[in-house]
């Protein structure tokens, strides 16, 4: 019999674990009619994402926001298909795409049930703007917003994982990291806190399903976040 | 006529405004029974507050989060109070009473009705977790929580009020601060903000009533958070 882990703090991971980017962008590029796969525009827009915090993380940039790494990573992907039809309005539009991420089914249901018995927020390295938009446009009832932002650095930097513990003034044990990223668990785990992988088997779309097999390490392992509501007595 | 602004994000201080500190102080510290009056006891507490900030203002103080600047102000009032016999425990938990502050009566209606029309947020001296904590215990459903801990800055330090803006990525004059206090509302002015005076003339207690008069320069004057959702159609 295994025992039911205690944390008073619940840190979501959000691209990928608790809202579906690549389903919601594609739709959205889809719908544009740029003469662009939706789905293949999406992974590269994506695609971009580390290596432009890497360029913040390195001090190559100073501290630059997650908005506006979208917008340089955007502007490339438009070269990069081709697609030159979009001005300026229309792509910073295109841009808060991110916004407006629509969750994973569960996600509202499961982060409503945990917030009766956690203090749930985000730790994702979304800007504070963009994460309490799509809060409000989706419904989830984050207790408050944790983001990079906050800290002025990037997950994996410890300071993120630890800066949600000194903020509720807790121990990192009292902590759980909810990811559905092994390496963003690993580096929480690294730093004392507890972690929840969440099965998103359909992050890259349908047609590139991602492996959710179990990892050694995590403290649980669940199909989603209404299950690790079930799994947490709430 | 007067035309109705339509702010897309309203920011509102916190202590006084939206949370009664001085009966909600005199309540937990007369059920101590410590010997001393609760109202006394609330009043020292509170006029340490300014004065503990600007040692963080001045640069004489280093970043210090509202807690360790309670905790501090603290020490100093049982001791002006003769108060010896609380050990470091229950001294932790009463300092702790500033997250445990309860919303005046119109509080939770008035920024629940906000909240359908606008993004709403604190923007507060006090820090992520206290506010956090004293949200998620009085029914206040924020969209986020914006506190001097995000921008490093208190206030009226315009980083604050200017950082509300930078963070949704709005004009100055999208932002409204809402507060029970001239001086705060003064400085947000000041920074483009629009600005909605809250009569609380209870804020330091039935002994001592404020003066709540309208004063020159505010957008809007209104005697509670209720009557600021009806003034703004919500």
């Amino acid at each position: 019999m295994t025992s039911t882990p205690a944390p008073k703090i619940l840190a979501f991971d959000i691209f990928g674990t608790v809202v579906d980017w690549h389903g919601s962008i594609a739709r959205e590029v889809d719908a544009l009619q740029l003469g662009v796969s939706g789905n293949d525009f999406a992974l590269a827009w994506r695609a971009g994402y580390q290596p432009a915090m890497q360029r913040v993380r390195s001090g190559e940039l100073g501290w630059t926001r997650i908005d506006e790494l979208h917008r340089m990573v955007l502007e490339q992907v438009l070269e990069q298909f081709g697609v030159r039809r979009l001005d300026d309005a229309h792509k910073s539009h295109l841009n808060r795409v991110w916004h407006r991420l629509d969750p994973w089914p569960d996600s509202v249901a499961g982060v409503t049930r945990l917030k009766t018995r956690h203090t749930v927020c985000p730790l994702s390295n979304g800007n504070i703007g963009l994460l309490t938009n799509m809060a409000k446009r989706a419904g989830l009832p984050w207790d408050c917003i944790l983001s990079a932002e906050v800290f002025r650095a990037y997950k994996p930097d410890p300071q993120t994982y630890l800066g949600v513990a000194s903020t509720f003034d807790v121990e990192p044990g009292e902590v759980m990291l909810v990811a559905a990223h092994h390496d963003d668990l690993a580096a929480a785990r690294a730093c004392g806190l507890l972690t929840a992988y969440i099965e998103r088997p359909l992050e890259f779309g349908a047609a590139a399903p991602k492996d959710v097999s179990p990892r050694a390490g995590n403290t649980l392992h669940c199909a989603s976040i209404v299950a690790l509501a079930q799994r947490l007595g709430c």
